[in-house]
């Protein structure tokens, strides 16, 4: 294993003390219990805002500490490596950030990060809703959940519920629009080489070298199927139909196009799969409204990426072009 | 070689075409010869500004393409992967850029980038200029250059001097002040794995199980030494010294820490790695005034990443600061 740390068993604090080093500006880092908020949380007195906050294992950065900013999320809480927040962090971030709004929690359905939030949000005495994100078409249940996983369509959620925020729709009205925004996503992946979580020193699992995982989840989980590496057209063209099943989209629908990396695939590859996707999506003759393209939901130096597509409507794709600020996302003004 | 393309001969302009259309509200991108510019190039009528135009080899994603756009470049050039690109792609795109104050080129120094460079600047009918950057401080020579290699350090040159063009700096104030920046930047990076060009097809350079490149190039050119993989912080060590050797930052002096990620490390590395070296500087009294984290300047998917420090004084804060909206860095309004 090679990876630029020091002790694996301080990887994650250290790694949260530089990210708060480097981002002053947006962000604070609070330790014991470890969690995320904004530079300058609460900054009106009561201002009513709902306050966002979510979290879950880290290793897939920038997701989700890298979200906190304004027009975004208002904490996050980062476990050790692919393993889920304790109650106590998720509960003391909610405290930090709720500002008379009541706190929303973003959760990607993972059997820990679910027991865990409910566990902070019933401990808690603040009022609180919970959307739950599950995104990953590829298979129904997996290694760490029961029915499907929640992958890069979590961005979408937090981008889009953080604009609604903003402008002050209530908990109610957040917590509906999650809902709707995250049936919306579908998202599924592929992997090229695996991880290797530090604290483990192996990969997590062994792929030949012709084969890719179809499917993949981002702590690699099984995928659908283990299969000879093929072109990229071939592989969009196999990611898109799974996705395309299930959502459904419509001819002239708009559809945010999202193309993630998983960690160790080059930016060249990526915007070569984001030209393979729109070209198979044109002759399909649905239309791409939005686009983005890079590493957001990581899995370490994982190979490959992911394919998302949500179906924006009007409210949505307005709430997505609003502005946000924060260390991994960041346009408007 | 596991990539996510098509046929490796296809791979730049497929990537270009994603590129063009995932950013289409920022950049546009011409074929034939290939070249990128802003959305809405010369947006008034000869209003003087100086264009910056830079290029190089295609590989180091975002840098140059992912860097077009207001406050920053005006073009990029890109080659194919590690291959400088040609004179007739870089004169196309000074002519298209050229709002009647001149171009300014942003070269890094390799033998080949300077080579086709100096010629489209001989061949063109436009004032011009050059800024050449060479902020490597790990080999004084090496496998594609006379004297230092330009690095992540262009990037830094490329950010400044683009604000300086945006706020009216005529050419010989922008290339006065390019020669300066590029002269107050020093980098040096290291690599824990290497690259697989896609046509080469098999890794550039090889490294045992438990052996890291110091002073690494972005094409995988040698370093100083190879040595045993260690821990983080004697990494940042090794760097950092050489590092301050060349620059000689004096106390209380502002600096910028750019910690860039070579492609296949995870950004929780990257900001561990920033940790170590902001632990470090601020032990010695030094003060980091900005900072930037993330893959910027990258080879491939190689693990790794290389530190920059930067002298910056009162003039390039502010220009460091100012807006910018290209695809790879955006800040401001």
């Amino acid at each position: 294993m090679k990876k630029l740390i020091n002790d694996a068993r301080n990887l994650v604090p250290e790694a949260l003390r530089g990210f708060g080093k480097a981002h002053r500006d947006l962000v604070a880092v609070h330790e014991n219990p470890t969690y995320v908020t904004r530079a300058r949380p609460k900054l009106l007195e009561a201002s009513g805002k709902v306050a966002l906050v979510s979290g879950g294992g880290s290793g897939h950065e920038p997701l989700h500490a890298g979200f906190v900013g304004y027009g975004m999320l208002d904490a996050a809480c980062p476990g050790q490596v692919f393993t889920s927040p304790t109650p106590d962090q998720i509960s003391a971030a909610a405290v930090a950030v709720d500002d008379g709004g009541g706190v929303l929690f973003i959760v990607k359905n993972y059997a820990g990060d679910v027991m865990n939030f409910e566990m902070a949000a019933e401990e808690l005495a603040h009022r609180s809703a919970t959307v739950l994100v599950q995104d990953d078409v590829a298979v129904e249940s997996s290694t760490y959940s029961a029915s499907r996983r929640g992958v890069a369509g979590t961005l979408v959620v937090e981008k889009i519920l953080g604009a609604a925020a903003e402008a002050g729709a209530d908990l109610a009205a957040c917590a509906a629009l999650g809902e709707r925004v995250a049936r919306a996503c579908a998202t599924m992946g592929v992997a090229l080489t695996s991880c290797t979580v530090p604290a483990a020193g192996k990969p997590t699992f062994e792929l030949g070298e012709n084969e890719m995982e179809l499917g993949v989840g981002i702590h690699g989980e099984p995928g659908r199927r283990r299969v000879p590496t093929a072109p990229a057209d071939v592989v969009v063209e196999e990611l898109l139909t799974v996705i395309a099943h299930d959502l459904e989209p419509a001819k002239g629908e708009p559809l945010l196009l999202v193309v993630n990396g998983m960690g160790g695939t080059p930016l060249l590859e990526l915007y070569l799969m984001y030209d393979a996707a729109a070209r198979r999506l044109e002759a399909d003759g649905l239309t791409i409204a939005r686009s983005l393209v890079g590493n957001y939901v990581t899995s370490l130096e994982m190979a490959g990426c992911s394919l998302t597509l949500a179906r924006l409507d009007d409210e949505a794709i307005h709430l997505w072009d609003a502005p946000v600020h924060t260390p991994a996302l960041r346009w408007g003004s």
